[in-house]
């Protein structure tokens, strides 16, 4: 199952700086077999279903282990059936418009 | 990994109705080993991170095979490690400051 | 333009505790000439456009008021025009397959 | 009071492409006073919180003229008082780290 999602993630308890926490993020994510785009909201993602999860798992259990105790991650997550579609088809569909 | 979740299911491509979907999934998530509580604007879930992520998997298998070209999914997680809190506890907390 | 809509607000930079944060807004919201519902992860309004910006702006200056230096608000918002709808409705036609 | 945003837009009952409908959203907001950046699962803005509101009030009646039945709006807010932050300066904060 191939998704296009979107991942934001909150360290609540650590201050008002995440950058050190969503690198970390960024590391692990890449480090995964799924493709990623950091943009000024969140991180766009391509990949299999089962793959972004235990991505999205590790970066949880990396935030709390840099001593995060409580975090909010919000995940948008897009599937579709009628056609492959990638990230990059998204944004040259909407330009293709302009 | 306990996490208290929020999921939100869009179905595309199917009319502007979606209680007939929301109502499937409702039955797949209360099957599994999580609490659920269903509000206006989507579903308030409890449970262990791997559990839900295998009822919000199913979900989406479910309703691209009730027809459901595309869907769009929101999922909210809060997971914290300073201590256990319900959804319950949640809603008490704040109540208890009105 | 009549809305449902839901609010979460997430206080950076004062700990991990955000009741009395959510409390105040709800102070707000429910002042305000919008239905609210609180819930485990939001609250869901009802109201006209203009009435929960106003609302949601209030939150926003009152949270900064109270000594929060960065906060994270999201809300989601459904508008339709085909009928008329309240957030009972919705809860209503989801149970009523079930 | 300046934020920074995300907008996403779900068009419902309409098909299940949804370009031409961000693509005129993107026109109403490019016209407005507000920075606006378009990614594959969003928009990300910056701006003055009423301007940012009233363009999405604009995009919410232009989808509708267009025969919109209904949709649905994500608007994620970012607001803080400690620092003056960019879009850019976000993106960079984290990049420094990787």
């Amino acid at each position: 199952m191939d998704i296009i999602a979107e991942l934001r993630i909150t360290p609540v308890g650590v201050g008002v700086s995440f950058s050190r926490y969503i690198a970390e993020c960024e590391r692990i994510l890449t480090a995964e077999n799924i493709k990623v785009r950091l943009h000024a909201e969140g991180t766009d993602i391509e990949g299999e279903f089962d793959d972004v999860m235990r991505a999205v798992k590790l970066c949880i259990t990396a935030l709390h282990d840099m001593g995060v105790p409580r975090l909010m991650l919000d995940l948008h997550i897009s599937s579709r059936t009628d056609k492959l579609q990638t990230m990059e088809d998204k944004i040259q569909s909407v330009e293709a418009q302009l």
